[in-house]
């Protein structure tokens, strides 16, 4: 499914865009629908709504034996809350749907909520409700979480314009090593540190909001598909084209420039700055470093500079194992 | 885990209470959380939210060689603006989580939207925004729909008063007695009457709201698993007890008392009225019918009163195929 993805999701929007009805005089009225990190709903008040879903499926996005259950019930709400960050937002409310398989051990449910209230509480979040069902094949979780930006401050996918350059927070490629490492049997859940480093990331919600709030970002998504096909998503939203140095790409030790340009499930920031705003961007935030990677262009293409070369950028969609 | 449910549902409640922290001066708060057909959350403005989440799963809740797609793509629309009607909302956004096996016909696929958006454009609903993943197992469908209602007039489960009157709209037991029938092979997906009222069956919005606006009812909800559970977690939520004349019970003729009393997925609307204003409430509301069943009454006790005795009403929970 993933390869048609994107012809699924751009049928969608034109389905809704066309059928959907906006009743008049409506307190509340969607400013950004389908195709960004989160839907964008106005209200009457000083904020917006921002809402993001997720769905994570045993079997497609995790492997149980592979992660403690607490770290599993971090990454179902983190997931959500990456993308309020994305959009420079506040996280409020949770709904969780979550399908169980009749056997399973009370205690990694318990677990798995631990992990789950743990970050709630770090990240001021209330689960607000949800749906509980059992399930004929494995842990299936539906997040969905609601959040608030000041009016209009929401940050877009579609914001980022010929010049701006292109930066991300922290480093990239260190999940997918990972999950590499899993692969080949090398890891025992939990004990290391790449381990540890991709169970329990913390979403960038302060960065998101920092850089919302003095407007330094034109654009931001949270990169959670791999940075080639994420930045495909933003140039694409904004039509633009783009240029990135293999160099500058931050990415741990041990982890390949293939890994760190295609790999997922960061969950990093990625945004744009125009330059002359660019200036006032620091070199960490809350410890957390920024990178400048490249810059966008004019046109639709995406290139890559490696060893002084100019190559085309491959796109490869984040493969699921 | 249907058994277990109100246990792990309780669990969470308090978890979500316990830890949930939220800000001060905060624009967005939670009215109700966990345990109400939705979720209310208050605006600054004059409105508040609605948010309520279904998940609907192939082999769990739905067999998808029993009934058309586009039936399905309704019913899983229709689950979640039947949770809006229970609190007297306007649904206005939608929120599609869709897994799907790789294999799956385009044409089911389309059919699937085409019943979605029919019901979406017939109820003022806009798609906003959602996520498709691929799946391992079959058809994953979760909803999730935010409506709005005017400020504090959202009605909760759990304002029934002993000597109000208990009403239910519609017929109770004709989506179970078509569910039998297909067990038995007796219908062909799409064939009967029986199974096109269950297939298409469309949310009491309208009645919701009426009852609402006009402060009618004290406690609502809607029947999804079943009158005698569900009759049961409106009396837990209220404090009361109550007591139902089986012969009031509206069902189709082909339906048995048991079928009505503890057949599922009716999503007809279950409300009290104080007895003073019972006299403003009409026959029909839009078409449909209003009966009066039974009274809520002081204690914890659930009666029945079949054939002139008074029995303890038994409480079955729906199970899912």
């Amino acid at each position: 499914l993933k390869g048609t993805e994107r012809q699924f999701v751009d049928k969608l929007r034109r389905q809704a865009g066309r059928r959907g009805a906006v009743p008049r005089r409506a307190s509340f009225a969607l400013r950004q629908g389908i195709g960004d990190d989160c839907a964008v709903i106005s209200s009457p008040g000083k904020k917006d709504l921002l809402v993001t879903t997720d769905f994570l499926l045993e079997g497609v996005h995790f492997r149980r034996q592979w992660q403690p259950a607490d770290a599993l019930g971090h990454q179902t709400l983190a997931r959500g809350l990456s993308d309020i960050a994305a959009m420079g937002g506040t996280p409020r409310f949770a709904f969780l749907s979550l399908a169980l398989p009749a056997g399973i051990d009370a205690r990694w449910v318990d677990r798995f909520f631990s992990g789950f209230f743990r970050l709630a509480e770090a990240s001021g979040v209330t689960l607000a409700g949800g749906d509980t069902v059992a399930s004929k094949s494995g842990v299936l979780a539906d997040i969905m979480v609601i959040g608030e930006v000041p009016r209009g401050t929401a940050v877009l996918r579609s914001g980022a314009r010929p010049g701006d350059e292109i930066w991300v927070t922290g480093r990239l490629g260190g999940a997918a090593t990972a999950l590499e490492q899993l692969r080949r049997g090398k890891l025992i859940a939990g004990r290391t540190q790449a381990l540890r480093t991709r169970s329990y990331h913390p979403p960038r919600l302060a960065i998101g909001r920092w850089l919302a709030r003095r407007k330094l970002a034109s654009a931001m998504m949270d990169v959670s598909d791999g940075l080639s096909i994420d930045l495909a998503r933003l140039c694409q939203a904004s039509g633009v084209g783009a240029c990135i140095v293999a160099d500058a790409i931050p990415r741990p030790r041990q982890t390949s420039l293939d890994l760190a340009l295609h790999g997922g499930e960061d969950y990093e920031l990625l945004f744009t700055v125009p330059p002359r705003r660019a200036r006032n961007l620091p070199n960490r935030i809350e410890g957390v470093r920024l990178t400048r990677i490249g810059q966008i262009q004019r046109g639709r293409r995406l290139r890559l500079i490696r060893a002084g070369r100019e190559e085309l950028l491959p796109v490869l969609g984040f493969e699921h194992f």
